[in-house]
């Protein structure tokens, strides 16, 4: 099973992180990272990470999760990769994302006339692209996945083992990675942390 | 301020995925990617990282967060690893590890006497490294934070951003990844996941 991943430069890496920690333990599932080009991609915050293969390498995976970051917004106009996302969404047995990866499946059509979510600064921009918006976790439409922000690529991937493979399997990969949440503060939505606080991340202020 | 986080093979990059993303977005940090050589880096899974910096081009870092995974276990003999440690956690302000990152840490004697966590099937070998485990999310001492297994580097971080910096700090960054976990399952923990599933995960058998 083959578990491609777009990388590209401005990549918010915990995006695709969160997946790939859950994937690779799938059996026979492999995960290849997919670049535009095979140069070193420089994530948000400086990380570079190597691709494996170029997006044209593989037009055909078994499973695609697209994610997000200040460098996903230019591919929404990028027709190589909305070309590659509608082939690879025809034949993969799985379509998702992560956090704005969904303005990309949303940029080639995927979305249109659906309910779907991405990072909660993005909610305008899927609405543009023909999606309606949800504050949900993971939104799941069939054999498409859509996850909101960052780090709700785990709960993403975790549900998508449970459809792909099992429950069980889903689960000794939840005890694996020792995903037993305990966050310090309660403010990972904009619901719970109020005005104040959304507004001062709106303008990347985290004085 | 500089926030050293060792790569090196075999490492699990959950672990040191999570505490980048959110230490990123503390105002005047740079996280540095400290390796042992400064070639890609290919973690468990296969994915390929590239180093920033060598160990010894950061001796005093200002924070210094030790990831773990398979390949941090023969670093427990690594004089050269050992001695980096001890070096830079006399000068730094913060010093911290997620997962068998822990074992680490306890290789270079900062463990002794003291309870701390790591990822739960290697609470033996922590003990045989002079510290006492204990099943907690995050152990804190001082200025020395450390994190149970692979994704607790993420609770582990906010924790470490709110004793550095501020509380509202780390509710921006956490609203920023949009950390508002919500599993599809509740077995994130031996005590959660039962004995049946604690079996099989440590025999690494997914299926």
């Amino acid at each position: 099973m083959q578990i491609a991943i777009p990388v590209f430069d401005d990549m918010t890496f915990l995006d695709a992180a969160g997946p790939y920690e859950v994937l690779i333990r799938v059996p026979g599932a492999q995960v290849t990272w997919a670049g535009l080009t095979m140069d070193p991609v420089r994530c948000d915050g400086g990380l570079r990470v190597l691709p494996d293969a170029l997006l044209e390498d593989i037009p055909n995976p078994d499973v695609l999760v697209f994610p997000g970051g200040f460098g996903a917004r230019p591919l929404i106009h990028d027709e190589r990769v909305l070309s590659w996302v509608r082939g690879a969404a025809q034949s993969a047995q799985w379509v998702a994302s992560v956090c704005t990866g969904a303005l990309v499946l949303g940029g080639a059509g995927l979305l249109e006339g659906l309910t779907a979510t991405t990072h909660w600064t993005a909610y305008d921009t899927l609405q543009e692209l023909g999606a309606t918006p949800v504050p949900d976790r993971v939104v799941e439409h069939g054999n498409l996945l859509i996850g909101a922000g960052v780090s709700a690529g785990i709960d993403l991937a975790l549900t998508l083992v449970s459809r792909m493979h099992s429950d069980d399997t889903a689960r000794k990969i939840q005890l694996a990675i020792e995903y037993d949440p305990q966050p310090p503060f309660d403010a990972g939505s904009p619901a719970k942390a109020g005005d104040a606080l959304v507004a001062a991340v709106r303008e990347r202020d985290f004085s």
